[in-house]
């Protein structure tokens, strides 16, 4: 029942892992949209496996195919229907999770919700839903552009490599321009080395990415439940592995914090402010600044050791992780992260022009 | 248009700090629960000002009066409308705020957002309007309660002083054994101590609450978009002046952790785990163990000291905080974090029903 | 859980016939609206009981009081939380309505779903409800003018008497001239009559209200659920009492017309149409012609005449109707329906603007 | 933005005529439901085109594939994703429409709307869509059986031929043993000579559809806005052509009747009535009786006579229809009305399961 996504640019989305496809609806996308889908199959290409050596090294080309809703390249206004097919669907044999319940992954919830899963692959639960979220991201950051408004994210920590720069220290042009999508070369190369080292021991670590959005004007957010920053971080919160988020207070302890430092004044009428803890939003409602925000993953719930769990009778059972399973997420989880950000901007945006007369 | 609440038990709140009332109503409560009216008024009473010297020192009774939804003390299933009347609205000077935006406060978004504000106390942006979280928190709890599930909340840092103790060591009925609401009677001696030096410096500081719900049963959650735990981070990051939230994972940091260290074994086939770091949630979805997390507050806006502003023609201006504010919110958030929680609990629990043949 | 009308502008009530007060919150109502109080004071007197010697003699001053959301007589965004006092509330002895069910009302019903009920007067299923939808739809007037709708009802048919005239052959000022709210003098004059002779026999007696709105440009409607004339549809059929609804085709019987009569063709590039058997709206999305609708009310149930029914034990009783009520709704139901008609109006013309880039 | 039906069993559809596919999403069907896929085809057929001499010749196959949220022949719980490719997209030379405007087609009210339309074949507006709706229909009734309800339509009306005999008087088994769907063998060929007759005319008729849903418990429904009749009048209307809608009453008139003659007695506890004017609800809440509606539909507005329009640039041309089309939709339209109840009716009874404690 959780599966839409916003209040006027909705995206609803469908697809296990292991079935014959993954898909969306996107509803509410404004009419003459002229899109790039070169730049959409591109987000997908930073998501998807098999991209580097640091990421799971499973192969699937993700190609999206639009249904409706586009006519002569641009939008119509009615709804976009898109599939992307599971090309590494069949074969595998999934028999062994069955009855068996990964630790920490969500085949247990799963079938205690619903009274029966699709088990392959961890079904609906897997990561692979995410790439639903980049192709109706990618739409919602090239609708984002026509108002100037740019998102943009990066990998700021990954396990004990954290970078601590302010995004506006870096060049976030660099972002990609090495394979774990931290703008800083030198702090990626320190990163890739963990990722490398964690993999080796058959481990997983924990990441950080950090978000940023440029040119967002005064005044978007829906106090009080639908704060812009509730919204954002409900976003993020939304996409797998993901358990902090933080927004504004860049390198700065929020609660140790004092009124005396961190408060931001107003320098012109623009809403300027002289520094900026808060994050570009004031009580839920943009400031005219830039937004930033943090999102904390945990480390991958697959490792390739021995761990305990129980199987459907509740008998301790020993289990250990096959296949081609990423060591950290966030380096594939950056185009992830400016999707979330992207579509609940965009909703905030037609939701913060809805209301004026 | 982001006033309401959950979709199934659904609050939708109105009204400005100054304004005649503040109030709500509650639509979707399940009919026949037999409300404790005393209790309601005492959730509200431990959020209201003047409740202690480490508070604001403004008096207001807090009173709420339901008017609709209830029938010989029984909910009747139809909308629970309630008021509370603002007895300080009248008197004071407002005028020194018609014209100048308080750095870090909602005065400036909410002028360029509408155009037109209740510049009164901060208007509909004021923390006020969590009194009536409060109320159909209070509601919620009492229906969560029936089928089991508890929902408490706790100070966990002042500034500099942090608890570091899980939930499990503490004794979690002496959380109003002290009025910074801490349940370890030595740190909370701490904390109140720091909270008075920082008044004395005219400052004010952040602090952290800490939530728990024991007794939710595997299944409440909806995933993809709507996961149990993005749901909370929703209704925290709603409340006034809160940046961070985190779920699960204790005392241990996110992004350094390992999954040979933080995956959670199943021992037992209701869903027990040996340890507990993701939260009581997995996948978006309850896993049966305690659900817990970290709701980081900003420091307070107001502070009693000069600081620079601008005015509506974008002049430079000094301004200085007047009146009685808190020094720090935590205390009396206590029970806005729990009412937060209960609410989206309350509505999860709805839906999971719902979707059942 | 069905207490909210409108996706943007949101209507939410509350209330029983017999509990202390009504009331409604309005989210969404856009900023910078300047009220006319007395406007919407005199929307609630043309619904207000004991008006004339057609309607109920029940005396109720149905006086609003605006809460929150306005300030200096502007609309400030923010909800609009407003209460009506049930003067009438306390004395009456409803004790015989506690275990009996009367026949077509929703005495049986309310206590099959909910298992308890306000009994008094009919409770949430009482008319009185609609008393909010006309402050509500009284601000959405004021509000569509400012956009150049404008919304009108008027009787057309009470019981045997039916007017069988074109809106566009009516003088629409005259609605209010006369007691029973027909432009025509002449056949209001009979639908009195018809009334007054129903009243006398004990009876009751159904009728016809016909709804116009002039001014809606081409463009408004959000197909394919929620096509206008379906949300219009909706809107009519949630009003007390109301069991049909048709839009367009005048006179018209819609399942015996033929392509070749009731095709309207368009005149020019404004949309103009040379017949108007459309309503104003071509595939769920409005035209740029008048939008028109008929709406069917049965008769009151409440007869002043014996009828078996049954208690709460299932044993057969005899009952008959008690008090002051109507003999006919339409009179003052024209009010309530030009409400319904502007709320759905008002929301589906700021959700058109939602979409725009 | 209105592509989205229900609350909790959530129906969203996509796709163009003349695109690659139409297709939808079902968001919160209940777990475990076995799916008879024969069935689901089978409603399909007796909407798709090509079917009888009395329905247009076009011939397309309605081949539904489903794409995720069922494993091993039941549902899980998750998103059901499906497709229905459109075979005849390609071919036909579409550009007559490009720039013209078709009388009482939504040709003119979608340019307007958007800027832009996808011009062939009606584009979204198409009737196409509403096979999506008879995929999740034929869903939503197997489910529906699992709780004893059923649901039926028949055509009662085409043109001048009026069946005048209540659902009660009929043997619903054969309303598919005509090609027109009415259950009374002779009316039924009356029927189909007129449509015959108006086909050779070149000429349209419109007709009407009764709805039937047995076994619905007392309970169901959602006032004061979400009242049963009004969630099944706004999806009854929300069907292409449609432009009137009537629940209860038979073959009395609404407005002529008076209470004494149509007021439904109680007959026993089961909330039973001696006769059923309501229709099965009260209050907006279902009774337990019978609940039946009848449906208007306009006539086809593609006939085969020359008729006046305006192209874009406001021009007066001649059009005249080409291609294969129905004179009489009814027929084909009996099976997406049930869908449109069965949909109305399982939303309706989880959202009521919702609010249980």
């Amino acid at each position: 029942m959780g599966n839409t996504f916003g209040k006027i640019f909705r995206l609803t989305t469908f697809g296990e892992s292991h079935g014959k496809a993954i898909g969306g609806i996107i509803d509410g996308c404004s009419a003459g949209l002229e899109l790039d889908f070169e730049n959409i199959q591109k987000q997908l290409d930073r998501r998807k496996p098999g991209q580097s050596k640091i990421t799971t090294q499973r192969k699937e080309s993700d190609t999206v195919e639009f249904l409706s809703g586009i006519f002569e390249g641009k939008t119509t206004g009615t709804p976009i229907g898109f599939v992307i097919k599971n090309e590494d669907q069949k074969s595998k044999d999934y028999s062994y999770l069955k009855d068996t319940f990964r630790p920490s992954h969500a085949d247990f919830t799963y079938q205690a919700k619903y009274g029966i899963r699709d088990y392959r692959g961890g079904g609906r639960s897997s990561a692979r839903e995410t790439a639903c979220r980049v192709v109706a991201g990618a739409i919602a950051q090239q609708l984002l552009i026509m108002v100037g408004v740019h998102v943009k994210a990066y990998v700021s920590v990954v396990g004990s490599v954290k970078m601590n720069k302010c995004h506006n220290e870096l060049d976030l042009s660099k972002v990609d321009t090495n394979i774990v999508r931290c703008p800083d070369a030198e702090i990626a190369e320190r990163m890739i080395a963990e990722i490398e080292q964690i993999r080796k021991e058959g481990d997983t670590i924990g990441g950080e990415i950090t978000a940023l959005a440029t040119g967002v004007p005064a005044g978007w957010g829906e106090p009080v439940f639908d704060k812009l920053h509730a919204e954002i971080g409900k976003a993020m919160l939304s996409i797998n592995a993901v358990h902090g988020f933080k927004y504004g207070f860049g390198g700065v302890d929020i609660s140790s914090s004092r009124g005396s430092k961190v408060n931001d004044s107003l320098v012109d009428e623009s809403g300027k402010t002289k520094t900026n803890y808060s994050g570009g939003i004031q009580g839920g409602i943009s400031n005219g600044n830039n937004i930033y925000c943090e999102v904390a993953f945990k480390p991958v719930a697959t490792i390739m050791q021995k761990q305990d769990t129980i199987d459907k009778d509740g008998n301790i059972v020993e289990i250990k992780g096959k296949g081609r399973h990423d060591a950290c997420v966030v380096p594939r989880a950056v185009t992830i992260v400016e999707s979330m950000m992207a579509l609940t901007l965009v909703d905030t945006y037609l939701r913060n022009k809805a209301h004026k007369i």
